[in-house]
């Protein structure tokens, strides 16, 4: 036990009266964790650890101890005696790590009792501490998956996360009197976002992304060869959301040896596994293998650290990571990094949407202090208006209903995460309304998986969705015109069958269904093909979208020849991404005006702007890196 | 033996012609060596070696083997019989590294003899190579203590310049497609230079300096703790001049464990190493020691190789060093690195003077490309207008003139190097000519060691003294005025004396001889101070020279007031540093537009404020980074 562990120890043992008694102190990562052999103190003395938590300035966690825990067969019914049927438990197990039982259920409230009164009385009478979950009204085959990592591992997770806690208060070695920001992917450019932030003390990664639109390894990858990055030397990465410009190449690090963690939201691991491991199929099946695999997605995910919005963690001797909401996809986080005592604060965006969608709230523009902004900047070019939410759901609506009127079939190809699941909700409700045509809406994909991961985690969405989901008790995502395309000849009915709506992924058809959906549609004219995101220069959706009305494709080695003929629709308002607008909005709106800010994730022209006319609307001091520079902020 | 060195001595044997008898082929250093069993090889095959080094892009040397060369002994007996007497030859010695016997003479020119006739004698009849030093007019404890580092410790450095030479040419194992440039000190401040210029393959630190007016060591060391440093990495170290700002910190390196190579001019070398040691002494004397000692100057001394200016030279797998001449002091240098192969070229001045003076050429304005210009702006604000050259010498004169008729003394506190000489030459050449009294000019202090290195290296010198020196045969460094002040009592003498001219040490009376006599004369109105450096903030010159009458100073204990009645005189035409106008001039007249311009080694306002004037007259971009800021270059 080191030094510092020990110290804390005895803190404790002072503070807290004899009747707790206190078996053993231990770090779980950033907090400490007290195990008593009186569980009952757990949730009496609620105020006196808050106190003691606070002067100590960690985070404290009660747990009973090993020697006072009921079988956990005898657990079970227990819990069963306890809670009323009612709630329809789907789940118990047991988390040996954390001494807690894990019951999942459908009515999680009635687990929890009036006032806590249910699962009060659960540790009371098992010293397990109850941690409770509502059963996903869609089955999430990558939720199973992650659950069953942290099952099988925990002896070793609680190893890893011991050493953790080691290093993260292990006391800081030096004054953290300057701080600065590697860019190392993603600046200047769109995709492979990463960034190193250092300071005398710490080493962190802010996102690890790929530009799945490299042509190269080396214009894919982020700059990991940048010589201030050292594996060894790391004490965390921080990834903002799940987008694999964003965390495509996290599984990289841990195959190179790295072994310390990741900070994220719970939505973004589950998403993030969801891509990583589809990315490392694609990349196999087109013959072109990633540097990792499936097996280094594992890893990760036994060295992932979930934090929820607005909670304070150290993650370094002199950093503390509080996540915000960022609004551009479920999970999304804005990092608000506090280096030393007061010394600095920067927030990172990540991508951002700075407007409420269905789907999601608008991203959080209120801190305590930031000295230095760090935001992204895809729409930041002066022509980069759009077309507002309203009239681009409004011309959705026409162009649907115009194709369905003529008997046609709407294809919307779309990226699985985000987008995908506004559209559903927008679809959903517009339908519900009767403003168009009540007809099937084909699910083919990922968007299936990655919609079940949005049912889990409602506490994630936009505050109309969860009032809709825990209080009317309707998911508009379960509603009955939603149908999963299960088995590969199921799309051939679809095509011949009646009119319909079809969402697949890939987003810009350089792959997946939608371009067999593509082929066999385009070229009746009652059919309309429907672009709700960017079509990169150089896919098939860009050709189509430019208005190329005869595409040659090579199958099985021979070319054959597709003539457009069907509608094709861009819409332009469903960006996830802060327009230029909001972009400039979201600095004069922030509570406290930052010293300098540094734009990213945009190409050069719009990073470049963005960062003018910031400059001149709001003299702040801004800097457009570009990738492999470091730029001091403190 | 590596397997590079084998190829590149299957080579060599294959295209030398086989009376050549190649004994051995070696790396040294950047060189690679050839050793002949046929010594007259060495004179008469220099086309052929120059050809296989051009295709090679290599630089080689032939020496003869060990096996033919005569006996030391006899080998000095035959230099006496076929050098002439005249040549006064002062030493014969030989290095058993490059197997050169190295002679001594006043006359060197004798020694090689018309078209070299003598010189090639001597390496028929002995196998040694000569290489013919001239005897210093002035004797040098510096140069004989560097000689005897290099000839005692021959082995050690024959090993450590095999190691580097393979170190050098192992190949690239990336591509050197980025470049980046990381401040490290220097940046909008003046004092502790030090930058790192890292590629794929390589990490190359330019300049080492401390900052003398640091308040603490955090202050007056480099960022050695910038993440993106670490000793074992560096392929070298490249030094611009000798003054402590640029060279101050090099021994701590090897102190930390350094074991890799200094790149300097030879005057660079014996001044760098005069400095640093009187700089470890005066820290010692004032009770506040430096991180390392004599011990590991000497080190560092066995790990220097001194390069000529416009001498090209590989220095890492994919950097190649060039000097040219800055004309700030005797052997400063602008470092012209060549990055890969036409990928890049950077150019950084250091300090440099765009104008000739009486001691130095001006700086070096052609290249045949730079990408990317590193200068100082020292003198880079819009403000910084002086006097010109010739009306600040005009006023010395006159000011000097006066106290002497007067029957007064003139005191000119002044740093060692460069300033001091440049006036010695200035005030021979006005005694000389008869413009001011024939008095004696004492040099008090270190001055004259630093001028016994100026007399040792006459080629580095300005064309006029040159020309003064080796064809008048008159060197005005040993003009009689000219006295050393040998022992402590002569002081007294000299104050008591007559009218008199006194140059001493430190240039801002912040310690050393100056004070001493200071106090002494400045109560006597018919005695002159004259300052003409910069006097920084704090010192005892700057007091004085702002106006103050009585001066209380510290000694033993208690305070004595001394009354300023002397005269006192600032004359700011003397810099060594380039004018504002002769920065912009330098920019301007440069044979390539660089497309990048990075500012340093000035105050904040002047490295913005130089950078900003250069972007707006000439249209190339600028940047000012600050201490920890890394900079892409390529
Ligand atoms: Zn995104
Ligand atoms: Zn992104
Ligand atoms: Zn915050
Ligand atoms: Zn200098
Ligand atoms: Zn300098």
């Amino acid at each position: 036990m080191s030094n510092i562990l020990e110290d804390i120890k005895k803190t404790i043992i002072r503070r807290l009266p004899e009747e707790v008694q206190v078996a053993q102190v231990e770090f779980e990562g950033p907090e400490v964790v007290i195990y008593t052999k009186n569980p009952e103190i757990i949730t009496e003395k609620g105020d006196l650890v808050r106190n003691i938590a606070k002067d100590m300035r960690k985070r404290i966690i009660i747990r009973s101890d090993k020697s006072v825990l009921l079988d956990p067969e005898k657990t079970i019914e227990k819990v069963r005696e306890i809670v009323p049927e009612a709630a329809e438990i789907t789940d118990i197990s047991f988390d040996e790590v954390t001494c807690e039982v894990i019951i999942v259920s459908k009515k999680p409230g009635l687990v929890i009792g009036k006032f806590g009164v249910t699962s009060r009385a659960i540790t009371k009478n098992t010293g397990w501490a109850p941690k409770i979950l509502r059963t996903p009204p869609i089955s999430s085959e990558i939720i199973e998956r992650i659950r069953n990592v942290n099952r099988n591992n925990s002896k070793e997770r609680k190893k890893i996360l011991q050493t953790l806690g080691a290093r993260i208060h292990q006391g800081t070695k030096h004054d953290s009197d300057w701080a600065r920001l590697t860019s190392m992917g993603g600046f200047k450019e769109v995709g492979r976002s990463c960034m190193l932030l250092q300071t005398p003390n710490s080493r962190v990664m802010l996102d690890c992304g790929v530009n799945v639109a490299g042509s190269d390894d080396k214009s894919s990858f982020p700059y990991l060869n940048v010589p201030e990055f050292n594996l060894e030397d790391l004490d965390g990465i921080i990834i903002s959301h799940a987008h694999l410009d964003h965390c495509g190449f996290v599984p990289f690090l841990y195959h190179y040896g790295y072994e310390g963690p990741i900070y994220c939201t719970t939505p973004t691991r589950d998403l993030m596994t969801l891509l990583q491991l589809d990315h490392i199929d694609i990349a196999h099946r087109e013959g072109n293998p990633l540097p990792f695999t499936s097996k280094h997605v594992q890893k990760s995910l036994k060295h992932t650290i979930t934090l929820d919005y607005e909670e304070v963690t150290d993650i370094s001797p002199d950093i503390k990571l509080t996540f915000h909401d960022a609004g551009h996809i479920i999970g999304s986080a804005m990092s608000h990094m506090h280096i030393g005592d007061g010394d600095h604060n920067i927030v990172y965006t990540g991508d951002f949407k700075f407007e409420k969608s269905r789907l999601l709230g608008a991203a959080t523009h209120k801190f305590p202090r930031v000295e230095t902004l760090v935001m992204e900047s895809t729409y930041g070019g002066k022509d980069d208006v759009q077309p507002s939410r309203n009239s681009a759901e409004k011309e959705l609506m026409k162009t649907i209903y115009r194709t369905l009127k003529r008997g046609g079939k709407v294809l919307i190809p779309v990226f699985a995460v985000g987008r995908a699941q506004e559209l559903m909700i927008v679809l959903e409700e517009y339908m519900t309304h009767g403003m168009i045509e009540e007809v099937p809406i084909y699910i083919d994909g990922m968007i299936w998986e990655a919609t079940a991961i949005h049912t889990a985690r409602p506490e994630y969405l936009s505050k109309d969705l969860r009032d809709q989901i825990f209080h009317a008790g309707r998911n508009p995502f379960m509603s009955e015109p939603f149908i999963k395309v299960r088995k590969p000849d199921q799309r051939d009915d679809i095509i011949d069958g009646k009119p319909a709506i079809i969402l697949s992924t890939s987003g810009m058809l350089t792959g997946g269904n939608s371009v067999e959906y593509f082929k066999k549609l385009c070229d009746d004219e009652k059919n309309t093909l429907i672009f709700v995101g960017y079509q990169s220069e150089g896919s098939l959706g860009r050709r189509i979208q430019k208005g190329w009305k005869k595409i040659p494709l090579k199958e099985d080695g021979k070319t054959n020849v597709y003539y457009v003929k069907m509608e094709v629709k861009t819409l332009s308002g469903f960006s996830g991404h802060s327009n230029r607008r909001q972009l400039m909005e979201y600095v004069k709106r922030l509570t406290v005006k930052p010293e300098k800010i540094i734009t990213c994730h945009g190409d050069q022209y719009k990073t470049v702007d963005l960062a003018t006319s910031i400059h001149r609307s709001y003299k702040i001091e801004t800097r457009t890196p570009l990738n492999l520079e470091a730029t001091r902020i403190l």
